[in-house]
């Protein structure tokens, strides 16, 4: 614990994009405090990314125990046991936020546990404490958003993500109000594990930020283990019975044993003095520019509570935007340290993966018209077959504009694909057009391959 | 089958260099045939990548079922059955060499199944019948070295990697001449389904093209399940027992019940009238250069036979090179199409796997003189702590050249890597600099961002 004292940079909140900043600026030498009210690693660490990682590895190995057998591997008396999932995700965890932690102390990089106020332009008070800094990096997070239907009020049996991750054994019957990343990674997860899912979106598709064609090829590779009810919008919950109003209009149920919320996430802007320091906060969260800069002078926003997207890295790249920044921005500006955001890659983590970089094909179609497409599936990739069959749901969507025949957007169905997207990023990051990407040598055999083909796939 | 014919192009073989060759001038309207003795796909898809990848993954299945408990899934009876391996491995063989088939089919390119001779410039002869030609694509491959020590001819414990994916049960003992990929692969597969595994390897480390500290976290990441014996030259083979002389020079016994021959491939350069025709071959394979062009005019070599890599992608690449440059050469050599032998990767599908593209850190400091260099363990990746543990083996080293900071060499050791390492290929491709680099956004939380992690960790 740190007493009172003044700092080069002081980063409010302790996840990804705020320890990163802390790594970044005391890595160059400067004085950093990074205040944390909860845990380092924040939401992503802690409650987030790898905690469900960990889980649903577990699932995938037990899925595998299972259904080995056309592979020539089987397997009786497969079981799995939730404590021992649970323990393992804990240790993963508690390994993981140590090394944020240690990689820190090493740095020089001072934290303190406590709950950060920002007062105004270099000035923060953690815990009745008041500090004083040239720069503040405001990292605050997100929160899972509740809304209030009746019968979700002091429900108990109606949980979070953070809630879902800690429950104490698997529900039998799960219900989840909403199909984006968290409610479809979940709903992939407990039924892999046995439980029988619902999940009701009130979009026509699960996952509106995907490609239309990967968004309902990753449904229908999900659908069987999973029921979906699309165009549905949930109007009440009973104990843990989801009453909604279906597509056709008509009032419909689905009973359960437990119901994960999972309709979004929004940014923690309140309680923290966003308000009364005079920062620009929209309905959206704290109002940056492309360089992480708020409203007020030397103060900086990164992350989810930014709005502008709540991804871990997304929050690592903004962090270390603001970081450079504050370092030397003549040096940052001249070395394009810029959110590029068209740039930032998706992953889930359902099974089967999906992921993708860049534009849709209808968004591409609306930026620029006339646009080159081609969608292939994975089928064509020998490894994809070699361990998958040629039936598993898996395809790679590529897009380009025509008149550059850029590429703009790549987006796969598959395993592996959170793996391998990221060289998607860097074409795009390069500009890579179609022909330059299909002299790029991909190892065989590989389902990373599918993006390869998608790309000789587009005509001309 | 097909008569007498003029053709635009006559490709000898069908693997993966022939037959890209095949599909890519036939897409481009070309009349095109190919000669193929045996079947579609060559060594890749019938004896060499597709049916280890076949067999590996059920190997690393039954690992997973077996070892499962410390992530909370636990399985009883967990066996394999090696003939339902060989099944699938039969089916996934089937599917793709079908698809080739299928593929070309669509594209009318002419298939025939016959040996092909070389004649001369525009003369193919297939089986007696002869064919005419504007352009010549010589694809004939290679196949596995079986030197002779004493003991080896006639010696039916001493198998070729074809017969050993064919073998009818799985040796209790196997020894292994040989620590290239064939060797470490096959080592791998079979240390996972319990047979006692020994590798004899001449060289003082494993894989020689691999950078050095890759080779030893390889090593070391399989002993205890394989026993290596390196700088050891065999001298002889007794019934299933190999006799080698051991670094400190001692003669050592190596008792097993079957051998596999794994000491390398060599370009398949006789026995299809390469001497007759006047085709200029040297000890390395039939002499091409960067567009693949031979010494005869409109005759062209690709893949396994130039001996220039042994590698199906690399193949792939070769097929593509010569048939822009018989398609439009003004139009190929404007677009760049070359070989560029620095940006072929490689991949090791043993567990770990292992994979990387261009200088080692020793090529890059006899390259460069002065070289910017990292290496992180993979323990850095949240993902892969939560998928293996922090004790796995695994590492990312990344290599620059000191006076541009251009990345010259991306090199990893651990799961997923052969899915990840293309984006290290369009790194090299669009000679990007470390600073370029840690501007690429990878996702969270992937095994990936280890290479993004050896990026940062670079000094400077």
């Amino acid at each position: 614990m740190s007493g009172v004292g003044h700092y080069d940079v002081i980063v409010m909140g302790g996840g990804p994009g705020g320890y990163i900043a802390g790594e970044r600026l005391a890595h160059a030498g400067l004085k950093v405090l990074v205040a944390e009210a909860q845990a380092l690693g924040g939401t992503c660490l802690n409650v987030g990314c790898i905690p469900t990682k960990s889980l649903l590895n577990g699932a995938k190995l037990y899925a595998h125990a299972l259904y080995g057998e056309k592979f020539g591997v089987t397997a009786t008396g497969v079981s799995y046991d939730w404590g021992a999932m649970q323990a393992w995700k804990t240790t993963t965890v508690d390994t993981l936020v140590g090394g944020v932690g240690a990689m820190l102390k090493r740095l020089k990089c001072e934290v303190v546990t406590g709950h950060a106020t920002l007062i105004g332009p270099g000035e923060v008070e953690v815990d009745g404490t008041r500090h004083t800094s040239e720069h503040v990096i405001i990292a605050t997070g997100s929160e899972p958003v509740m809304p209030a239907f009746p019968g979700t009020q002091g429900n108990p049996k109606v949980i979070d993500s953070t809630g879902m991750l800690a429950v104490e054994q698997v529900p039998q019957r799960l219900a989840v109000i909403g199909g984006g990343v968290i409610g479809v990674e979940f709903a992939s997860l407990f039924a892999a594990l046995g439980s029988q899912v619902t999940v009701i979106e009130m979009m026509d598709e699960i996952c509106p930020f995907m490609d239309a064609d990967v968004a309902a090829a990753l449904r229908k590779g999900i659908e069987g283990d999973v029921t979906f009810h699309l165009g549905s919008t949930v109007t009440a919950v009973d104990d843990a019975t989801v009453v909604f109003t279906a597509r056709n209009g008509e009032e419909q149920r689905v009973e359960a044993d437990l119901v994960l919320m999972a309709v979004g996430r929004r940014p923690l802007v309140s309680g923290w003095g966003a308000e009364e320091a005079g920062l620009d906060v929209s309905r959206f969260g704290v109002v940056v520019d492309d360089q992480m800069r708020t409203n007020l002078p030397n103060v900086w926003a990164v992350g989810d509570v930014t709005g502008r997207s709540l991804l871990a890295h997304a929050a690592y790249r903004m962090g270390e935007i603001a970081s450079a920044h504050i370092i030397d921005t003549a040096a940052a500006t001249k070395a394009g340290q810029v959110m590029r955001w068209h740039t930032i890659p998706w992953a889930v983590y359902s099974l089967p993966e999906a992921a993708g970089v860049g534009l849709t094909q209808a968004q591409a179609s609306e930026r620029y018209g006339e646009i080159l497409t081609a969608t292939v599936p994975l089928a064509l990739s020998g490894r994809f077959v070699a361990e998958n069959g040629v039936k598993a749901p898996g395809l790679v969507k590529v897009v380009a504009d025509a008149a550059t025949r850029t590429v703009r957007g790549v987006h796969m169905l598959g395993t592996y694909a959170p793996e391998t997207i990221w060289g998607a990023v860097a074409a795009l990051e390069t500009e890579l057009s179609i022909d330059d990407l299909r002299q790029v040598v991909f190892p065989h055999p590989t389902v990373s391959e599918g993006i390869r083909e998608a790309v000789w796939a587009v005509r001309g």
